[in-house]
């Protein structure tokens, strides 16, 4: 195999697929990159098993052929390679076996692997294909993949839940504490479609799709693969029934608080400091007289927080882990809030009034009903 | 104690001081950061009895006093307080003793320690004083500290000789494998001076100082203690004799190489980074043809670099750890690079053609002399 490619184009592939590389395998050649010449393109894969990158950059090829080098490694020479073109040309056998880089000055042998240890990215079969605005998608992943669960223990908490259903497609990830939800337009062809996806696979694919252009999902019984420009991503979903989570979003409420999602979010990075440092975490809000006041404590002291609100209904007191609620105004967005409550032993929900995005979060029992 | 100042100059004068706060100490005082409010103003101050800084802020003093606040989480508190007026307000007695910290919206109460126990920063007695320029003082900083010691069993070895002589001020640093040695021009009065600084204090003084300004170093027999604008930082200095390090310096060479910094500088960045995945971190160098031959090896491959140079005297092999050529060639500045050496066992010297700067690294044998 060898080639003639552009450093910088290089290391932005290495970049990319390097998402999916496993840190440390048992299977070595996991901790390796592919990289497969032929026609006028090379391409470079990783995967980690669960899910796999795959890219291709433009290449004046000079004999086709495939390798596996380490990754993290070759990565590593990418990023330092002078700008201008690279050339990389692999022996497989004898004692000069070995992949040999070489640009203007400087040259380095790194030792391969056999392409034929490496695994094939799955095929996604009878999959079922959407396509969304790049912006969109990296949007719905932003605005929930953080609730979804780190607990390995119930593997269907892990993922995210994505729906089509009536000219829109949903995203939902809930951990047992909380929930966000949130919806975009759809107007193609395919309804009543459910998959979930590793809530990891989608933080990866968002930092490879890019702010404009679509990205076509391709959604099949057991695997879903992203295509974005010259990547695919391709991943196992997640077997099992999502919770079913409209239940969980009560309708009703009693008491109704609107409030700016800047001065919240400011105040609550205050008091989950002194709640962080207290190991409680824990944040009291009453709401009473427009206004909302937040405290929270630890042995080295209290805070006492007022955040003017409107508010409409009953007055309340009711607690929260504060890193919930700190991760929810991080990622609902600007603009107003509206949060409903019924009692402070019963979920709390939050609406953006420029979406129609839901978040719920549970309160920590400290009140009595 | 009771006074009104700017949130702003709160937070930059906390991100000052907290530099010499202590991170765990056996006293819980040396964790905090000792406020006094007097005057037109409040002085702030952290020590870790190694070295301390007081920052002094205006502020409207309603009471005069001064209270320890737990140091770290009071400058995050800073950090997160909005824009404008803060009002601290101490009550050192009674059920309700502790910090109340009120600004628009919010009121937080820290608990409070007493005063009396925070430690004095020394006063420098018998001081001679030197002013230098901010730059100045900074470049001499950055180009030498770094070849400090870290390890403490040879306690002069962690710290930088300032010696005053002839109409300029050195400093030096050096480890027992290499020495770094700057001069900047000094038309002061102080002549014969030497002091030991500790290095760890000149890297958290060079954090301090401005771009501009004049900066006045204090010298005693025990302590140093430099102003810079409100800010007061005093450290111990390291006792005992410091290495005669002319000595070290050979005048002689029988081999010259003219290199360009950056090019030595990125070829290092790669050669050192298969070197340092080899963990023997070692970079071989060859001297011959107007080309400084550059490789490295670990068990996932080797690096072969060549840099082009200007060659005087013999052809040359020499081994070197690949982290102190770059530690030299990230600090020694930009341009043009003399290398002299005598033999592949004898000190490498490096001198910037810009400065009178001077570094040395001691080769690793690994070829016969």
């Amino acid at each position: 195999m060898r080639f003639i490619c552009d450093s910088t184009q290089l290391s932005e592939a290495m970049a990319t697929v390097s998402k999916a590389l496993a840190s440390k395998s048992v299977m070595p050649v996991l901790e390796g990159v592919l990289a497969r010449a032929s026609g006028s393109g090379v391409s470079f894969c990783c995967t980690d098993l669960k899910m796999g990158i795959e890219t291709v950059i433009p290449a004046q090829i000079a004999e086709e052929g495939e390798v596996v080098l380490q990754g993290r490694l070759f990565y590593e020479i990418t990023r330092r390679l002078p700008e201008g073109n690279v050339e990389i040309a692999v022996t497989t056998e004898g004692e000069n076996a070995g992949a040999v880089i070489t640009a203007p000055g400087l040259r380095t042998r790194l030792f391969i692997m056999d392409a034929a240890d490496f695994p094939a990215l799955p095929v996604v079969e009878n999959a079922q294909r959407i396509v969304l605005p790049g912006k969109s998608l990296r949007d719905l992943i932003r605005q929930t993949a953080f609730a979804a669960s780190l607990d390995e223990s119930r593997p269907i908490l892990t993922g995210v839940l994505l729906e089509i259903n009536a000219g829109r497609v949903r995203f939902v990830a809930l951990d047992g504490y909380r929930l966000a939800m949130c919806d975009a337009p759809y107007d193609g062809e395919v309804q009543g479609m459910k998959a979930v996806i590793p809530a990891s696979t989608l933080t990866r694919l968002a930092g490879i799709v890019g702010d404009s252009g679509n990205v076509a999902l391709e959604i099949g019984p057991s695997h879903v693969g992203v295509d974005v420009d010259n990547t695919r991503l391709v991943s196992r979903l997640l077997e099992g029934e999502f919770i079913r989570y409209e239940q969980i979003i009560p309708q009703d409420y009693t008491t109704r608080a609107i409030v700016d999602q800047a001065a919240m979010a400011d105040a609550l990075d205050r008091a989950a400091m002194l709640a962080r440092d207290g190991h409680s975490n824990l944040v009291r809000l009453r709401l009473a007289d427009a206004k909302l006041y937040m405290t929270s404590n630890s042995e080295s002291g209290d805070m006492y927080e007022e955040v003017p609100i409107q508010l409409e209904g009953k007055d309340l007191e009711i607690a929260f882990n504060a890193r919930y609620l700190v991760d929810i105004f991080k990622n609902i967005g600007a603009g107003t809030v509206v949060m409903s409550f019924t009692t402070n032993v019963s979920p709390c929900i939050l609406r953006p009034e420029a979406s129609s995005n839901t978040y719920l979060v549970l309160p920590v029992r400290v009140y009595g009903a």
